[in-house]
């Protein structure tokens, strides 16, 4: 144990393979189901709209799954990406844990995204895909695959919520700097925009509207285009296990092993990044790591939402997966954490949560952003919104040891930088920002807004 | 030589001295004289805004000066910063040289201003100030000084040049966030701001503007508020040293030396910071390292400027120095690189470049912003505006290796990112940047603009 503040990795340290937490899993795999006819899916229904390689990913058994060379080259750019000792933050809590950040926002577009979007770019790639295209919300998913197509030699067409097109176009500019397109969702260009359009002109668009145009792009273009999603999904998850792979190798530099493993979830990516590696030992060598999982007040899936059978997006047109959800109709509020305004989970993740291998937490927008600006003051990073979840729940944890006089090891994921969340920041310095509650109405409902499937849940 | 992408220290590495060039220049120093009496300053002038600490610095001519553990302590967040081989784009540019960038944006402001900010930061706390004031253009400075203020315990009133402050109104957000006070100026806090008001109430402010706002303020405190600048004097240079101290110990990894160092200049801090330790082997050693400073066509104040005595700031309450000048009533045109707006150059690089030892270009915004957007294509990296002039003389390098074939090696140091910037990048995309050239006009008018002054120039 030192008073060293990074521990850096050398780039021959870049994890050779991405860790498929399914082999470990104790809880086996629910099927898939095809949202037409609610009955699993066929290898058909993923083709038209996903590469072979990334199909064969997400069903795979295999432990470790090779990273491809051209995938670890790219990684070079911005991986390993630090961990760091909260040393100050330590300091100002007056804390006798110890507290630990893994550093995703050293990433060119911001944050962890990058590792999955590279991937998926490879692979797309590598099957012929000539262009891809994506749904964004906040933008730190849209940036990453924008980075990546570009870096691998392929068009992206981006369907971004129009609403955050026109509010946010600093991260527009970005991924147009990388050489995408963006279009303002809904759009005329695809049978579902022209739909949503027709009933109502100024529809400001939301992410199920998105997530349907993208698909639909992908599912009539003859094969040419392929569609990409940012989290959720095994693959995405796999992808994103290089964030806990690189920590337990510097845990390991600083003599330590983190009692608890924190990260954000909306879909769960981050959070499986760094924490599932940990979870293995915790299947497999009898470790007792707490992996807690935060997500917001506003999108409660876990905590409030219902353990079942849900379609992936709001219009319907994504697969059937069993997953904790607050049904695929519900709207979360507008937190500025527009990562984690996410109705579901993934699948995996809600597995293990029920399954009592990991733990969940949700909190209110103003005690995060509290957190984020004791945060930057002290260490100087601006965190994303979203990551600033994992932050309010490790200062948390490391006040509780100030009681107790615990020197817990506090690991948590700093997944991006909030340099283009500014106006958020500007809200609660000045008293401005609104805290949600998750209204208590849609909860009771959850339920019966659920589809009828005949698989047994 | 390896294939290596990232070369990274570990923080053992941190310099533990800053190199003062002055200690090897072979070139006198002019005297400082104060704007007033326009004779050599006294201690008195300069101790009214700075603590004597900074003033001995500020005179110093010990080669290496220790750098005080709590600064290196507060490095530790972000130095050693990496050093990174561009392959890609060296393959994009189908160039035979080998391109190494320093990233400095790793810092948590965004920028190399954080070297110094720390600095300051640290040795005005230990001569007792309890409050900092100063200004801010485009914001990277003021960010740094935040920060730095700070971690460690003292006050900041940014004087941010009123245009600015409504135009940019991330980077005021992030000053508050850091803690700052931060004031649209001119303001009615001073007899400076008050006047400029009374004249014209609807004033957009300028940095000479902010900078006699912020030196008043210091002054009239009676001790308790001293000033900071984040460019120009030699202290400031002298902090930036480590970027080119940690590049040496890098450029050794990479088993290469630089032909050729190149930085932006504005003031010249980050130019010098990376090309100073490299200037001493040539000086010592019988190195040759071309060191090239680049500037911008829109504010070129050592390809056209005059060299002579003339004043810091635009009020003409900043001393008068020896250096190579647009007249201190110039007002350079609105390129978006906000940071190389500045009528002067530091009185060290003037004087090297004055004999030789330097070289300088002068590039145009467009040209800056088309190497900016190849370089973020391929490196991923969204650089700043500013750090985008050296970019652009680095590609022009590269491509004069292809026709010549030879294998040069080109560092240049990308002094910050430009997530803030954005906007300038969605211009020049939609082709509606402008391009500025320095008027001829004012060129003939220089020398008849200067202060009159009894030292022989």
């Amino acid at each position: 144990m030192s008073n060293q503040t990074r521990f850096l990795l050398s780039e021959n340290d870049i994890p050779r393979f991405y860790y498929n937490v399914l082999a470990d899993s104790p809880v086996p795999p629910a099927p898939v189901l095809n949202p037409i006819t609610r009955e699993p899916v066929t290898p058909d229904f993923l083709s038209a709209i996903f590469p072979m390689e990334i199909i064969l990913q997400e069903v795979s058994q295999e432990r470790y799954i090779e990273i491809p060379e051209p995938v670890r080259e790219a990684y070079k750019l911005y991986r390993p990406t630090p961990l760091i000792r909260a040393l100050r933050l330590e300091k100002a809590l007056d804390t006798p844990a110890h507290i630990y950040y893994k550093y995703e926002g050293v990433s060119p577009s911001g944050s962890h995204k990058t590792n999955t979007a590279l991937a998926q770019a490879f692979y797309n790639k590598i099957s012929g895909t000539r262009a891809i295209t994506t749904e964004t919300g906040a933008g730190q998913w849209g940036s990453a695959l924008s980075m990546a197509c570009r870096f691998f030699g392929m068009d992206l067409e981006v369907y971004m919520v129009k609403v955050s097109y026109e509010q946010k176009p600093y991260r527009r500019f970005l991924m147009e700097t990388y050489g995408a397109q963006v279009f303002a969702s809904p759009t005329t260009r695809t049978q579902a925009g022209r739909a949503i359009l027709e009933k109502d002109p100024n529809s400001p668009g939301s992410l199920g509207i998105a997530i349907s145009e993208a698909v639909e792009a992908a599912a009539t273009s003859g094969g040419a285009k392929k569609y990409a999603l940012g989290s959720v999904l095994n693959h995405v998850l796999l992808h994103q296990s290089v964030i806990g792979e690189e920590a337990l190798k510097q845990m390991d530099m600083a003599g330590e092993y983190p009692d608890m493993v924190i990260g954000c979830v909306g879909g769960g990516s981050n959070f499986a990044g760094i924490a599932y590696p940990f979870l293995r030992y915790n299947l497999t060598e009898g470790r007792n790591t707490r992996l807690i999982a935060v997500e917001p007040k506003a999108a409660p899936s876990l905590t409030r939402g219902v353990y079942g059978f849900d379609y992936g997006d709001t219009a319907r047109m994504a697969p059937i997966v069993k997953m904790h959800t607050l049904g695929h109709d519900f709207i979360p509020p507008a937190i500025h954490a527009g990562g984690l305004r996410y109705h579901g989970m993934a699948p995996s993740l809600s597995a293990f949560y029920d399954a009592g291998l990991i733990e969940a937490v949700a909190v209110g927008q103003r005690a995060v952003f509290e957190a984020a600006v004791l945060f930057t003051q002290q260490e100087g990073i601006l965190p994303a919104p979203e990551s600033s979840h994992a932050i309010r729940v490790a200062i948390d944890e490391a006040l509780k040891c100030k009681e107790t006089g615990e020197k817990k090891v506090i690991l948590f994921n700093l997944s991006g930088h909030g340099h283009f969340d500014l106006s958020a920041y500007n809200k609660y310095l000045s008293g401005q920002l609104e805290d949600y509650d998750f209204p208590e109405d849609a909860i009771a409902t959850i339920a019966q807004r659920l589809p009828q499937v005949s698989i047994p849940a």
